[in-house]
């Protein structure tokens, strides 16, 4: 007989203690699979419960997995899995899926592409690090913002909200984009989980397996890789001086066999180059894309950044007919932890890539939109733009000088107009990337190696430099540093 | 000769008035394309600048795009393509691309499910939304979180950060996974933004165009465009009044011809239907998974949800041979528009999925993952959970009491043990779906629309039934209305 005592004072449920102690004795063996309960009528008799309670208890304790048998028959003890199994947790057990076997060759290609972190011991300069400087960052203005937007917006800045963004910040980016000579609405912009969403749903929707898409060459790292993730081929156009070699790219889509499905350009301070293109380069890449109608992707990631002279409109700027699509993002300017960046094209294409998005996320972190939104919108966001340009202007000036002063013969260097970084390119090198970023480290410097901005491994050996994260004094050592270290690996001779 | 006036009192650079007037006069046409501007030297001694400011100026009118010529010969005006594009904004310009025509079939398919938005004329009551209720939510714990937050990480939570998730999160949800039996450290764990997002990268991970994954029919709608945007094909097995039918998931998995890559099930308060499924079916649904080694991808969008009885713990639970990747959300219990959900998966397959994230979105959004950890790890969420248990309990009985008062003959409903949502079954119903969807929204009840659930048009009439942000009085409400209208529609009376 099934010896159960109930607690009438307690707070807990006659029918719940009849579970926990059926449970109990099933877990420590006193009741055995297999053995038989009292009938519902029976145990409710034995102690002095009402059936229902009994009826209500042994539901449950079928549901559980504790008990088996039809409602109304008898119910018998049943042998639970969970508790065989977890006697089995220590043994070896047997794997059934080798997940990194089953892994797709292009999703294996990420991992690779990453590469192994490079461990940093004690303090290193980091001359690669790409985003503004979070020293600089006007966190006490943006703390204010969200407070303002969670309390004017009543709880709505943490509900679901509209898949196309957050329709202030929506309004605001337009206001931006049209500053810079792009004239759209409201309508005709995305909000994104930063530039990387942004290219992910354009490739998503444009791209299949096996497609071309033309990029510089060197050109953003994670372009690389999302291409892997999306099994789409790189066309590489080599960068000159002054941008994409325009010549090679109409050698491209003239006599390619096969025609790519967009062609990717950063004419502002190209990552990693630092190159801004003219605009008579802008002019004759947008000819192309039209002549051979094949979509321009132009990643304005810098958009803000021109703190040399003045800035060239983007190509989207004299897109009259809708073949460029525009990606924009905060992240290189302020808080890259909000992830905001944005899409602007025409408005069939935003409501393709919204589709798409709807399906792959439903909807972007409403209250950073919020907050941004407000951010942009009160003049907080100038005042904070003036005065990240004159710590890059300055910073910008100091590298280049010091360079100048640092670098053997036979290293060559880019001269970026803006943003974080400049490319360096070393001629007659005798020594292998790798070993030059160990002993590069090994100095305290850390740079971005060279092939990360590649397909495939580039002819000569390349660094890039970023000033994002590093202040003056910092840059001016780690220039001495790397100049050492290089004089010794490229041929010529210190001049 | 071109005459330009130079201020000395301005705040403007020298430099600077010279573009600014050459691009002046170049705009006005009074600098006509081809025009021959002087010298730098002449120009320089005409206006009594030093020549460097004026090589200075022509060499940015030159990036500008407004001069041509190389640095030493003479400069021309250009005829620049942005004056001529923008005097024929106003004209019909033909598009050089049709973004819907070139749109990939499946990415079509998604604005046909997402269907037409039904318009909200005047107040309705919304059975159809499906999230925690809004006015329920603990809004100023969380306004206290984030800035709390903001301020000890000192601007951290503002930056880029761990693809895999800020920590202390990932331990929160780790803890929370071994309360309802899962056994995983944080190093098990990948943040996502949302459950979406989740469910998309396994299938990123897993699925390759044409593969098939077994879904059960009903199943969430955003599953069936999920799959349609990867394409996938859906194998759907039927739901039983105990979950999914598997019988026929054993015959689908012996005698396919196409092997699924993917098993698809949610345990707990099914979507749409409401049901929850015992220890058994999950015992069981494990064992097949595990003889055929297919991968389960369980969905625990609302594993706190239970309110009437003990849990049944998750099938991951059970899952000590690594074949079930498991999806949670908080986005089901509060805070949506914060974007957090998980998933929980042996540690090869997280490390891939990052790999995947990585690549697709760089990271997350840092602030709202550090204030929900900050919201989990003190004890403000589980009160909240409690409150709203009580108030959905409530609600619960109130939707089954008021079904039983006014549904008509032949009309079927679930009787969840938690959740949001039942699901009705019209039998003999000799109206079409559309229709009568348009006659309750007519009644003023906005209801899900069963065919949503299914990939095809199902055999039966159906609605989803949600209490997730209607109060008792209008579940009252609702019911009656809907039973009105649903009285004339099925062939039986009402009892």
């Amino acid at each position: 007989m099934l010896l159960l005592k109930i607690d009438r004072t307690s707070d807990v449920s006659a029918y719940q203690q009849v579970c926990d102690q059926v449970v109990a004795l099933a877990e420590t063996g006193a009741l055995q699979p297999g053995d038989r309960l009292p009938s519902t009528r029976a145990l409710a008799v034995s102690i002095g419960l009402h059936r229902s309670s009994i009826v209500r208890a042994y539901a449950e304790l079928r549901a559980l997995g504790y008990l088996e048998g039809r409602p109304g028959s008898y119910s018998t003890v049943r042998q639970r899995l969970s508790t065989t199994r977890l006697e089995n947790t220590n043994r070896d057990i047997e794997t059934l899926i080798d997940w990194d076997a089953i892994t797709k060759p292009s999703i294996c290609d990420l991992r690779e592409r990453a590469g192994a972190e490079t461990l940093n011991q004690g303090k290193v300069m980091d001359l690669d690090r790409l985003c503004a400087d979070p020293a600089l960052a006007p966190d006490d203005d943006l703390r204010r913002c969200l407070k303002t937007e969670l309390i004017r917006t009543g709880g709505v800045a943490l509900d679901y909200a509209d898949t196309y963004g957050w329709h202030p910040l929506r309004e605001v980016i337009a206001k931006r984009m049209c500053n810079h000579g792009v004239m759209v609405s409201a309508s005709e912009v995305l909000v994104t989980a930063g530039a990387q969403q942004a290219l992910d749903l354009v490739l998503r929707y444009l791209s299949c397996p096996g497609d071309r898409v033309v990029v510089e060459a060197p050109t953003y790292g994670m372009a690389h890789s999302l291409l892997k993730l999306h099994e789409v081929q790189p066309l590489e156009v080599p960068m000159l001086e002054d941008g994409m070699d325009l010549n090679e790219l109409q050698r491209v889509l003239v006599k390619g066999r096969q025609r790519p499905k967009l062609i990717f350009t950063m004419p502002n301070f190209h990552n990693p180059t630092g190159i801004t293109t003219n605009q008579q380069h802008r002019e004759r890449l947008l000819s192309l894309c039209e002549n051979h109608r094949i979509p321009l992707l132009e990643d304005g990631f810098e958009e803000e950044m021109k703190y040399f002279g003045q800035a060239v409109l983007p190509v989207k700027s004299m897109d009259i007919r809708g073949i460029v699509i525009y990606v924009g993002t905060f992240s290189k300017v302020v808080f890259p932890g909000l992830r905001i960046g944005w899409i602007c094209a025409p408005r069939e294409a935003i409501t393709r890539l919204a589709d798409i998005k709807h399906a792959s996320c439903i909807t972007g972190n409403t209250l950073a939109q919020a907050a941004a939104a407000r951010f942009c919108a009160g003049g907080e966001f100038e005042t904070y733009l003036r005065r990240i340009h004159r710590v890059y202007r300055r910073r910008m000036q100091m590298l280049l000088q010091a360079l100048k002063r640092h670098m053997p013969a036979n290293v060559y260097w880019t001269r970026p107009t803006g943003g974080y970084t400049a490319w360096l390119t070393l001629r007659d090198c005798n020594v292998a990337e790798k070993e030059l970023l160990a002993r590069i480290l090994h100095a305290g410097v850390k740079v971005g190696p060279g092939h990360r901005y590649f397909a495939g491994q580039p002819e000569s050996v390349h660094f890039r430099l970023s000033i994002a994260c590093v202040d003056e004094d910092e840059i001016e050592t780690a220039c001495q540093q790397l100049g050492q270290v290089l004089g010794s690996a490229v041929s010529g001779r210190n001049e």
